[in-house]
């Protein structure tokens, strides 16, 4: 049959999207549904129940990635999609959520069309990639692909002190698949952007080519508590001044270095954080991110010689501790295409684009040819109970997901 | 007699400060004793102990400020020191404690050596300089000076809900006597200098000619939380980032004015202050000082046109907030001179120099020919239990108040 014209139910994925929301509902019509807790499983418990009503095969691996496979006419591996539905304590219902309920919309198109792939499809929900309860983030994903030993995953604890092995056996999601079994032929991941740009240009799809390496740096400046009356300019050792210089600095740096290059100071503490006291010492961090490993080095080794400059004019000490680091990761160019001319098919003008957040998709690349599609986040508004995308976005960037899963699905290159 | 070579006993002035500094102890040699505290109350009996016993007339007013006066040939208005004996929370244990019992001494010395002056000596001790527990600060002075009506100070409420007025009858010294009744001939206040710059110059003696205008604001910005990584920095209003401007700008501001002008954003608090968000609201402050009001006025004016420009610049918006301003005081040429010349004749090279804390001795200013006498704070350190003044400096400026007193006490002009 011509599959050119199937669409996906904008409403049906609504419905669904509102039925998960309303397990860890909050005010402002958000979520919170930390990574396995009670709520968390009720969430799981309701999207296997989709899965199985789909008729999906279900398997549960031993991190708790939950994995729904359409069968194929081959049996090899299958192409992926999927995401996350933890969410941070004050989420949203997109965030994550959109990416596993496109998944099982699409299984429900090529089911009411009777269409039966050349390759599985895989529906995939991994474990915790929030990293809101249990840290690091992407946690499921990463040990689905290889990056962290089962039994030390198994080992972390929650901020609540709860242990992670126990958490999964106890909300029941403890299966026994080996992590990484399931390897596929190729992963897509639909999300909201969580960020302005398409949302600002008024574009409808992003083609996500690559993903920020992040650089993050806790600083802790220690100068000289005094009297802001009576110390003379000249002779102050301000920890509070040094911060706000770090601050204008990295301003500075990404404008000089221009391109994808954002830094960010986010948090700033000052002691004792008097008007009429000079700060004896300020604790900041530093948010540096770029698509080039190159120049993300080259920003942070700048902003190295910066603090030692400081240092010394300011007569402070500075202290610097290394908090999180990734490198860029890019996506398959060969999958990004397939994403574009689908967009395009269906009437869109994609915009290439890079991920500012960290996604489960960053993971499988380590594993097979990776991308992912975005659509607009309203005013760039995520982790946040407004959150929000419009209707008619979620059902186009559900449509190219759908084309885009076919596409990969129906190759019938060996 | 030749009053020229009369000195004070250092051991025992500093006896005096050990004995007040065990009422409200803390620990580091620091003092906690709040106004109107019972620690405040024990403060006070200690003192006024010592003032009859030197056989001076106590008299205590309606805000509580108590003045001890030793009688001298004529009945007018005396010639008055004195300071303080409330401390901040985290006080040390010469801040306002060592100008009341210099003042002691000197009394101590003349009584010993038998002299009686032409006019009046009058120790006095206000109430509530600091300001910690009851705002403003220089209160009971303030008052007297009659700068704030009686009513309205006694309905004043402590940081703990206490009424003033209460909290001045529970420890017994809401007296009889109306504020500002003793009204001086002079005033001349003694004080560690609460800064660095005696220490850093290695000099003993401060003639403090003048007291820094202060202009106290509160800005609260408002930009756009968003995601540090998915927001390109064209799209940001970056609330933290404005912050560290203003700290930036008033830095700048300093080095272009030069000279008296010290300016220091001692406060910063971000919202959401976390890594990865751009911050939503900042709430900072900033501290302007100068001695020249005029100067003082161009640096507001300066800074305001700055915050306009970064509010539309960096797309937030701007509320500033006056939490406090004084206008600079100039003492008296005359006194100051006099201050100076007693210095020299004890050997000593004092240096002219303006206050950039506040004192009583600004309140006192405008009901008298007024200036202070400053001893070196080792490293600039007050408000802290490790504010420290070596013995021989405190001793040093406890003889040049002395003779300064005995010289305005003996002067015979009508």
């Amino acid at each position: 049959m011509n599959t050119a014209d199937l669409r996906i139910d904008g409403p049906r994925l609504i419905d669904r999207l509102d039925a998960l929301a309303a397990i860890g509902a909050i005010d402002g019509g958000g979520c919170c549904r930390l990574a396995l807790t009670d709520d968390d499983r009720r969430g799981r418990d309701l999207v296997v129940g989709w899965m199985r009503e789909l008729g999906l095969t279900v398997q549960v691996d031993a991190i708790g990635n939950v994995f729904g496979t359409r069968a194929g006419r081959r049996s090899g591996p299958p192409v992926m999609t999927g995401s996350h539905i933890d969410t941070v304590r004050t989420g949203g219902r997109y965030d994550g959520n959109y990416g596993v309920l496109a998944g099982l919309e699409v299984v429900q198109v090529l089911n009411n069309a009777g269409i039966v792939t050349e390759h599985p499809l895989c529906v995939a929900v991994f474990t915790d990639e929030e990293g809101a309860r249990f840290a690091p983030d992407m946690l499921g994903s990463l040990v689905h692909a290889g990056g962290m030993p089962l039994a030390e995953a198994l080992d972390l604890r929650a901020i609540d002190g709860a242990r992670l092995g126990d958490e999964l056996a106890r909300i029941g999601y403890a299966g026994d698949l080996a992590p990484g079994t399931i390897r596929p032929r190729a992963f897509v991941e639909l999300h909201i952007e969580q960020g302005p740009v398409l949302d600002a240009e008024g574009s409808t799809i992003g083609a996500v080519q690559d993903l920020q390496g992040i650089s993050w740096q806790q600083l802790t400046i220690t100068g000289q508590s005094n009297h802001a009356g009576t110390t003379p300019m000249r002779l102050r050792h301000d920890a509070g001044y040094a911060a706000a210089e770090v601050a204008h600095f990295v301003r500075g740096l990404t404008r000089e270095i221009g391109g994808a290059m954002v830094g960010t100071v986010g948090r700033i503490e000052l002691h004792p954080n008097l008007i009429n006291v000079i700060a004896a010492r300020a604790t900041l961090t530093v948010d540096l991110r770029h698509t080039d490993e190159t120049v993300l080095q080259q920003a942070e080794a700048r902003l190295a010689g910066f603090l030692r400059e400081l240092a010394e004019a300011e007569g402070v000490r500075i202290e610097t501790r290394p908090l999180a680091r990734f490198e860029p990761v890019l996506f398959d160019e060969g999958i990004v295409r397939r994403i574009e001319a689908v967009a395009a098919r269906l009437g869109h003008t994609p915009k290439r684009m890079t991920s500012g957040a960290g996604h489960d998709a960053q993971m499988l690349a380590r594993q097979c040819p990776t991308a992912m599609i975005f659509v607009p986040s309203v005013k760039g508004i995520s982790h946040n109970p407004a959150e929000h995308t419009a209707p008619a976005d979620l059902a186009a960037g559900a449509d190219v997901l759908l084309h885009t899963l076919l596409d990969l699905a129906q190759d019938t290159t060996p």
